[in-house]
């Protein structure tokens, strides 16, 4: 048997992704809710988790989840889906959508799940740089769909690892001018304070991603994919059937029952992102850019290498991105509790640009 | 937008996986084990599920239930991959192999995803009927191997929905002559006694699946994927980071830690197979086909359609397999409780030809 002529190229090519696993003391490196639920909801959940029947398969397409989501976010019960993490959702647009209009085009820097299974389905993927405050350029962008005609276009608003807002007025020129679908992936739009969900009602060929994983609720892998519904019925031919376990299944029915008790976190997350992003200001050596989302991306004026090292040393687990092409010597950190944000801008403090060189 | 330009043609002309979402007093559609787990079992499970932080993510590639199952099933950490369910590892299978050899064969009648995944994944599928015992036709394969050189075959031994096991030197002459992988999905592997596991140490291009699904953890959504580290490998970049969630991750270690337990009720299934085995034979209009399954398969001599409706009004739903080309009127009971079986028996006994005209 020779591996290399049944492997499919593009996947032969590539190393895939590569999750970190760091077992630190302070966890500000994938984007978390820092919370965990407390007694007495543990033991409510705890609860509910019992009436699963073990031995049964799970409601296939997540039927009582779909009709209460859809409540959750405004919208009718044949526009949601729900996918084992936004990363399945993904999985399923870059395979269903490659018509005889196909190709998968992202602004860069963003989420790197998006290119990466974009090349896994077999699809070709554009990339176009960001402008120089993050933001769409809106030109790069639509010259490039008048040559590639592209059946996706992933936007992350806010943008990870960015942490910025895509204008409104650019995401709606891109949704006319493009012969397929824009997917906007909301994954951080609850840090946000905003949603533009409301486009659903001008354009059919946008679609929304959401996801539990960033408010609390990471462990049980639920995202949901919002949108026309001739899209949907499409894509759901591609979902596995029981591609949501029972167990998420009831863990994302508590998530709706206690919504309050997350709002209040995510409250407090805002919060303490403010003042991390005042902390960071204070440190000379490192640029800092104001966020909208759970965490918050800053250059280092020097080998963000060692920055990250010194960090791990000390305990504290951060999400280096020094191989970004575009953006050199940057760090992407979680907002944490106000004692792990005070951790951390101590340790930054405590290195110099001395101990980098 | 013009939907049918986006949709892969394959995906557009398809009609997915129907799950079957019949409430019924008495399930036996779906190959479940009819046994769910009780205290204090139930208590230790609850507790173990506390551990889990559920504002983290899970830990990605399942590192410890690799660790764990490798020493279960008897093979290295390396050669064993978990899936949210065999589902998926058949997608990615079907993504990952479609090199310069490509392409789908599966003998008929089986297990139906292995065909829509194919289709859904973009790969050209080549059905080959089984012989009239329903074992594989060597001749018929080995000669469509020639032509069309499958990247993939997939053989489900015992087999699903036929019950039988697929003789072990007809398999290995598949392996010898396919210039791809051989998949065998042993998740019916337990009920028969045997496995043929063995094999791995003589080819290279052998492959199994196991789950969990069967034994008495449906909910749970886990599957196994064993074989060659060399593909497992390139498998693993394309399965999704975090593809197990932590609740999931939990109850396949707990299954592990009881594995006695669930092995006490898979000898009382065998045994409860061979009286249900025997009450079938006793009706005069089905023709049953001995199992080494937790199911049975049998034909009917009048339509199915009728004795599957009369079932579900006694508030039994097993598996109608009407709509097979191959095998008219036939049906997949999975195997039940002793009451529950006793209660299909006698429900079976009261539907007369009659009522069927």
């Amino acid at each position: 048997m020779k591996i290399q002529e049944l492997v499919a190229k593009n996947i032969f090519k590539q190393s895939g992704y590569i999750a970190s696993e760091k077992t630190c003391i302070i966890k500000m490196d994938a984007n978390e809710n820092p919370f965990t639920i407390q007694e007495p909801l543990k033991k409510v959940l705890r609860k509910k988790m019992l009436e699963v029947d073990l031995n049964r398969y799970p409601a296939a397409g997540s039927p009582d989840l779909r009709k209460r989501y859809a409540k959750y976010f405004g919208v009718k019960e044949n526009m949601i889906m729900l996918g084992n993490g936004s990363d399945e959702l993904i999985q399923i647009l870059c395979m269903t959508l490659k018509g005889r209009i196909k190709g998968v085009l992202v602004p860069v820097p963003t989420f790197s799940m998006y290119k990466i299974i974009a090349v896994n389905t077999g699809n070709r993927v554009v990339e176009v740089p960001l402008d120089k405050k993050f933001d769409l350029d809106v030109k790069a962008v639509t010259d490039r769909i008048k040559n590639d005609f592209p059946a996706l276009i992933f936007l992350s608003s806010p943008n990870s690892p960015t942490g910025n807002l895509f204008s409104r007025a650019k995401i709606e020129i891109i949704i006319k001018k493009t012969p397929g679908v824009v997917v906007i992936d909301e994954a951080y739009g609850t840090f946000s304070g905003q949603s533009l969900i409301s486009l659903l009602k001008r354009y059919d060929n946008v679609i929304f991603l959401k996801t539990l994983s960033k408010l609390g609720m990471a462990s049980i892998r639920i995202g949901f994919l919002i949108g026309n519904p001739n899209i949907i019925a499409q894509l759901d031919k591609v979902r596995l059937p029981y591609n949501i376990n029972s167990l998420s299944q009831i863990a994302a029915g508590f998530f709706l029952d206690y919504e309050e008790e997350f709002s209040k976190q995510i409250k407090e997350i805002i919060q303490r992102r403010e003042e991390l992003y005042t902390g960071l200001k204070q440190i000379k050596w490192i640029k800092t850019y104001s966020s909208r989302a759970n965490f918050i991306f800053f250059s280092c004026a020097f080998d963000s290498n060692h920055i990250y090292s010194r960090l791990l040393a000390k305990g504290i687990a951060v999400k280096n991105l020094s191989i970004l092409p575009l953006i050199p010597n940057c760090m992407r950190i979680t907002v944490g509790t106000k004692k792990e944000n005070e951790a951390l801008i101590k340790a930054l403090k405590s290195i110099t640009p001395k101990q980098g060189a």
